[in-house]
């Protein structure tokens, strides 16, 4: 997607580098748009866990150039196995709740054991990168439909779609999930406009979304995550549309917390809720909500803002951050191989 | 209530001055303790549109000493009828949706009218404001079963209450509403810990219910507007209670935007959902929630904190301050009179 004059992805290969990886650091934005190289696992990792780059796809796409600038810096070893497998384990464990992650770190590991060279492995991760971007394009026109089809009920008039976090292009590599349709919808002369829950405590909607959605000339408004029930009372929301960090095989979908709330006020108010997100997201291997482990963060995410605190610092927080919201609260997920219904049989079919 | 070793309510006449009326500036809690006199309507206007008083019992207060205060400027005027009448449309124009605002001043212009002289006037704030803290113990009272009870149920196991803003003694002008009962239960030694909604975008949550809370030394954790769904899926919490700024006569409620967020989730589990309030709070004129008017507060109380942007101030933000949670998703009301099932014939028999 387009900054300023330039078309950017969220995560790079630098050009002139042998080894050297470029994120956007998401945690200085939208006040600064500034680059990051990451050189070493040790960056991968502390990228990751500072959130400094997040989102499933991205992190996924992140864990895979750590497998292979792990491999950079252990070929020459004896133990270069054993070395590489450590990196992985540390990649995995920097964040637990996203399937992206494991999955990428054993897409890489499975080339590591076949074809143990840098340019198999480079090979691999600009795969996983290209199939990324092109899923989240396959989404947006997927998605599409729906948009247009809100529109033309309402005779053109403009489409008001809810988002909870931020599932746009910097959650992925490209395009974003939950995004990518309204991104192609705008481009295609539908009018669209965004409510962008806040998204505490990390603020990646006000922060994130915001600044995405308004880059592209989209129309957006910030509105705090306690709104959005009251919007949808009031006929001011067409359609929630989310992203997912994990999904069950029933369709149960982990993604950022707070998200189940919105899905429960969708229901309650008859409004669609959507996930949209890559089948890779989809974890086959597990079938209830309670197999999915939610990440407790630290707690002066939500004292602290920019540094200052913004609460006392003795009393107690609790920081988790995703949620599960239940396949029956979900009225379709939007894929990169088309649109199916949250249900065991309907995802099975989307993935045959 | 106390705060180190003195008592304080929430507003009070200066003793040693004429026509002081002393409040806490809200604003600056928890990280500083002040006081902030009030000499005039202007100063009544701007303490509670700015939020230094808020909660519907104490700015129904405030609104009644503002009528007092205006009396005393005006009682050698020729017109001082147009003056006060002038004042009292002001001070209900401060903040629109809580009733207790319009019911305090037109308690209050009735005595001027009938008495218009300054100890009938202030024998009539003092009457308020004796009555809501009255009012605000008898919640405490008989919220305190459903407390006890949970803790019977649950062999004296820690009692889980989620809350929603501020609804403790800084909202009311002693007790608390919501919080009333948290605190008897605790003085009673029944082992109890409060879930705080942060609640943007004033954070009244994670400054003056936590400051409260901790001051009384109730164990609470903050958690973001998000995270309650997630704690209730996960049978964290054993019950919500929240405050209320105006009900109808059908038993909706309008209370701090984000709780009906937080019915829907108690609904969606299982768990009971109280409101608490004093019986004033009733509205009877009105029938359905539509008919309350919903405030739209300053942007950027959502854009900045502490005086810094947290987000581009060039996005629009939207910013309503109350939803209106259905009665059908009401377990019961918690009033000074007793506790009633959220529909009209028990709302009627209560108030009869």
């Amino acid at each position: 997607m387009k900054v300023g004059e330039r078309e950017y992805r969220s995560i790079w290969k630098d050009g002139d580098k042998a080894s050297t990886i470029m994120v956007i650091d998401q945690r200085r934005l939208p006040f600064s748009f500034d680059l990051m190289e990451l050189r070493s696992v040790d960056d991968v990792c502390m990228a990751i866990s500072t959130m400094a780059v997040r989102g499933a796809p991205l992190i996924g796409a992140a864990a895979a150039w750590g497998i292979w600038l792990s491999f950079l810096k252990h070929r020459n070893e004896q133990n270069i196995s054993g070395s590489v497998l450590y990196d992985a384990a540390r990649l995995k464990a920097t964040r637990p709740t996203a399937v992206n992650l494991a999955w990428a770190v054993d897409r890489m590991m499975k080339v590591f054991e076949s074809q143990p060279d840098a340019d198999s492995l480079q090979r691999e991760v600009s795969a996983i990168c290209d199939n990324e971007a092109e899923s989240c394009r396959r989404i947006g026109t997927n998605g599409l439909g729906l948009i247009e089809e809100i529109s033309r009920r309402k005779n053109g008039r403009t489409v008001n779609i809810l988002t909870h976090c931020n599932a746009g292009w910097l959650a992925c590599v490209d395009f974003g999930t939950a995004l990518a349709p309204v991104y192609l919808a705008h481009d295609n002369g539908i009018s669209v406009h965004v409510w962008v829950d806040e998204t505490r405590p990390r603020n990646q909607g006000s922060r994130l979304t915001a600044w995405e959605l308004s880059n592209h000339g989209v129309p957006c408004t910030i509105i705090t995550d306690n709104a959005g029930g009251h919007l949808m009372q009031n006929g001011m929301v067409d359609a929630v549309i989310v992203g997912c960090d994990r999904a069950t095989a029933n369709g149960d979908v982990a993604n950022k917390i707070g998200t189940y709330l919105k899905a429960l006020a969708a229901h309650d108010n008859g409004i669609p809720f959507y996930s949209a997100f890559p089948v890779s997201s989809f974890d086959m291997t597990i079938e209830r909500p309670e197999q999915i482990t939610v990440e407790e963060r630290d707690e002066d995410e939500v004292r602290m803002v920019d540094g200052i605190y913004i609460c006392q610092k003795e009393i107690p927080v609790s920081n988790y951050a995703f949620d599960i919201t239940p396949a029956r609260l979900i009225t379709g997920i939007i894929t990169d191989r088309g649109i199916c219904r949250a249900d065991k049989e309907s995802i099975m079919k989307i993935l045959s």
